[in-house]
């Protein structure tokens, strides 16, 4: 089998069915092989948006590829692979390269920045694990290796794949990768102990399901201890839709003092917090404003808990939460907080002009059981938060990391990877232009995403912060833009009732992507992101 | 003086009069303390598109810079800021980031990949010094450290501005930096002596000017040798325009087997080569075809002449260039060769469609005094070579790393930089869907750029080498895309009638972009292509 082959078998191996990418003249021979094999090369309009869509692709495959040319190819994709990375999304980067006998000449090759290793150097600063596939004897291992690591540390791999190498035949591997995870099981009994002692004696104890439950497919065991335990639980801001957000236990999304009223009450009051894979960051605590107290903290992570101020190691997160489950045995509390409200139906008010508060209101209502929703950074981010989500994980946004950039091309991404579904895409105008017209690779592929943008003209959440020119955009006629890719419905909507009639419009357009442009008041934010601005005022 | 004021005194000292750039929460502060300075900040649609423009814009002033937030901006800029380095573009990279008070706190910040120093590793190995401004009291030193490495070396350098340190008084400089070359007086007269003897005794030679002519601003010394010695010149695919291509003792542009036979054939007859400032790559070779005889020449660069096979080492390339011109005494040879022919007038054959050669032939007639050609790299940069281009550096291009995307953005640069003069970008279908839409920012600041698009549905350039529908993208409607960003004139072509009309209106639209839609055959591509691809067959 030559190495290019097995490369493409290992990538379905782990789970992909597509690859993202843009081709170029050292990965050609490589793209060729991909072209034809049963893996579908999807080709975006830039590799920075191949390197989005591959996120997306893998937060719900569970692995993607991304394959890109060397240089050129390999640095466009650095800002989405760091993304990608910050958030616990296992993507492989391929990208290829000069030929092994073309370094040796040790010439000044087209793309090439200094020495050859340069993008090696950078993608190690952004990736879990990295080779570049210089001998078949050693390449099969290499490939297995990276692709072990990303699966299992869930962040990003790179494998350079010099041009020369792609028809090489490759030994079998030497070496078999097992599970490598330390576990303690004298550490997980006494952890479990004092976990079930404190959970049995709490009075308001409160569940967190959060990313990492996402990222090492935990779902089922969560929801299994939810019930049985009968505890009420929340999701943070990355973890968001881990769990069906219909769930009756659910009570909202928290992040410290940018969560809405109603969870931040329950969070103040409650006394015991369990903690299923959360990611803490500052998006995550509201700006290091979070009322969770350490002390009453049990926080699972995938290799380690920690019970209040002190850590069990070498503990398998799988295997604590089910242990936990199945010992549980303290009955269900009598809950005396109110549940998060369902929104009320949306009754557009005629001629009313559209805020940002009814918008999201009206989007909470359009949201169907198989949609989902892609959110990009701003305040279709921060806004999103409180949207009740039906299924698991049907929301994806960069809630860490945060670049623009994301949401469209993310879509595609999400789209290929749940075919007949969905996606409705939440997107500021300044995030928009990033690359709005990857909408004409939805329309290639015969995608159907409703893009929402909020369109303040301009980047609206930095006016509180600083405002001058800077914060303006130019104002595009994002209604047009199928005019330009080809097909489409663009819609420009000012009005409650008017957005109505173009979501109805856009959920019968089963073959296109919308594009619905809502024009909002220049200053108006969401309240999520209002009191995220307080407390980043302090920190500006 | 404020840390901000004094790296906005520096910028403008060193002679940028913009920054190019998107703001974000970590570079807030100092945004508002530049929309307020004398510098014009100039927004773009993303961060890859500011890096090019600030790339071109530093070619044409030799020095720019541009400014953008931490990780998501930075990241952004890698590429772009890569081609910068390869090709010897003195572009500064300012970037906010969290203050130094929060990396203390090293808690898990918004944008953050793993450690705070991420960035600045990534950087280091794409610019030529770099520095995290953490200390009031080294603050200026550190700036002017960086600012002074990117004019000497002509490469793009790196500062760091953690946001908490925009308004810290700096403190004085406490060190002056000196021209610190090396120069070995006696080397140089050496070295002289022994290139006018190979000079003097030449029966056919021929000049370069190469890149670094233009880089290091040599252009006027290289026309005073090049006139006192008579020699005929050529130029490098990097350095194309270095000097005007208008001057009668010009013969092309020269690389290797790529080049057009005229070129060719008075290269190889050539006996000694003078070759100044050139950048030796695979692509300035025709993928190292060159006919240049090393044991014939003598080439020069910024601190290094290297005769036939030995070198001297600190000399400076200005000195040598002027002591050579100066000690000149050779006659002026007698000419035999055959002058570059100009085009003929290009007279449109009515309801012909257009060609790929007479495309060329036509924008070679439509070229002006006051135009500046943008090619994007791909055929529209290769085809372009052989176009005769009028004034001294009015004509920039990836020539060597190549990268898609640049030639748009690259247009804002050149037309702020060079106010009231038209820029003409040449760009493929592949590229300008990179970022075509950053025309709204041409729009926004009232700039007339011609847009050709070489329209070949897809990565025409790739097709001989290896099909697939990955070589073939989405068929946009270039010339409706002025309907969404507002202003533009858009034309869509096939006849060579057609074009030179439209053209024609291009040229009177003085206040907004125009978009030329060229539908070519999708395997019609320029000589100098297929000479290319000829040679790179043998490596994909």
């Amino acid at each position: 089998m030559k190495i290019g082959e097995y490369l493409i078998q290992a990538v379905q191996d782990a789970g992909a069915g597509h690859v993202f990418g843009i081709q170029g003249d050292y990965v050609l021979k490589f793209y060729e092989m991909l072209y034809n094999s049963p893996l579908k090369l999807i080709n975006t309009t830039d590799e920075a948006s191949a390197g989005f869509a591959a996120d997306a692709y893998s937060r719900i495959k569970g692995f993607g590829a991304v394959c890109v040319t060397y240089g050129v190819g390999g640095l466009n994709l650095v800002n989405s692979i760091a993304e990608a990375y910050a958030e616990l999304s296992p993507v492989l980067v391929i990208s290829g390269a000069p030929g092994v006998m073309e370094r040796m000449e040790g010439a000044s090759l087209h793309h090439k920045v200094h020495d050859f290793d340069f993008q090696l150097k950078i993608f190690s600063e952004i990736t879990i694990a990295h080779a570049v596939i210089n001998d078949a004897g050693t390449a099969s291992d290499e490939i297995n290796r990276v692709i072990y690591a990303v699966k299992k540390h869930k962040k990003p791999g790179y494998i350079e794949l010099p041009r020369d190498m792609v028809l090489v035949e490759a030994e079998a591997p030497h070496k078999t990768f097992y599970d490598d995870d330390m576990r303690d099981d004298k550490a997980l009994d006494e952890c479990l102990k004092e976990a079930l002692y404190m959970t049995g004696k709490a009075q308001r104890p409160v569940i967190a399901a959060g990313v990492e439950i996402h990222r090492y497919g935990l779902e089922k065991e969560v929801l299994a201890l939810i019930e049985k335990s009968g505890f009420p639980f929340f999701s943070g801001v990355l973890g968001k839709s881990v769990i069906s957000e219909k769930h009756p236990q659910f009570i909202g999304v928290y992040s410290g003092g940018m969560s809405s009223d109603y969870v931040r009450e329950i969070i103040s009051k409650a006394d015991c917090f369990l903690l299923l894979g959360p990611m803490i960051t500052d998006f995550s605590t509201g700006m290091f404003t979070s009322d969770i107290e350490v002390s009453r903290s049990i926080t699972v992570n995938e290799g380690m808990v920690s019970i209040s101020r002190h850590t069990y190691r070498n503990i398998g997160m799988k295997e604590f939460i089910k242990r936990l489950t199945a010992e549980w045995e303290r009955p269900k509390p009598v809950l005396d907080i109110q549940w998060r409200e369902p929104f009320r139906e949306f009754i557009p008010a005629t001629g009313e002009k559209i805020s940002v508060k009814r918008l999201f209101e009206c989007i909470d209502g359009f949201i169907g059981d198989d949609d989902i929703v892609v959110a990009e950074a701003g305040d279709a981010m921060f806004g999103s938060l409180d949207l009740c989500i039906h299924g698991s994980t049907e929301y994806i946004s960069p809630a860490f990391y945060a670049s623009l950039g994301f949401a469209v091309p993310a879509s595609v991404g999400v789209q290929m990877a749940s075919p007949g579904r969905c996606a409705i895409v939440l997107t500021g105008d300044g995030g928009f232009q990033f690359n709005a017209m990857m909408l004409s690779v939805s329309v290639k592929y015969g995608l159907n995403p409703i893009v929402i943008v909020l369109n303040n003209n301009g980047y609206g959440l930095f006016r509180p912060l600083a405002d001058g020119g800077f914060n303006d955009i130019p104002d595009w006629n994002y209604a047009e833009i199928p005019k330009v890719i080809g097909s489409g419905l663009g819609f420009k909507v000012a009005t409650e009732i008017d957005l109505v009639l173009a979501l109805d419009k856009a959920r019968k357009n089963t073959s296109s992507p919308t594009i619905i442009d809502v024009r909002i008041d220049r200053n108006d934010i969401s309240d999520t992101t209002k009191r995220l601005l307080d407390r980043l005022k302090k920190r500006v």
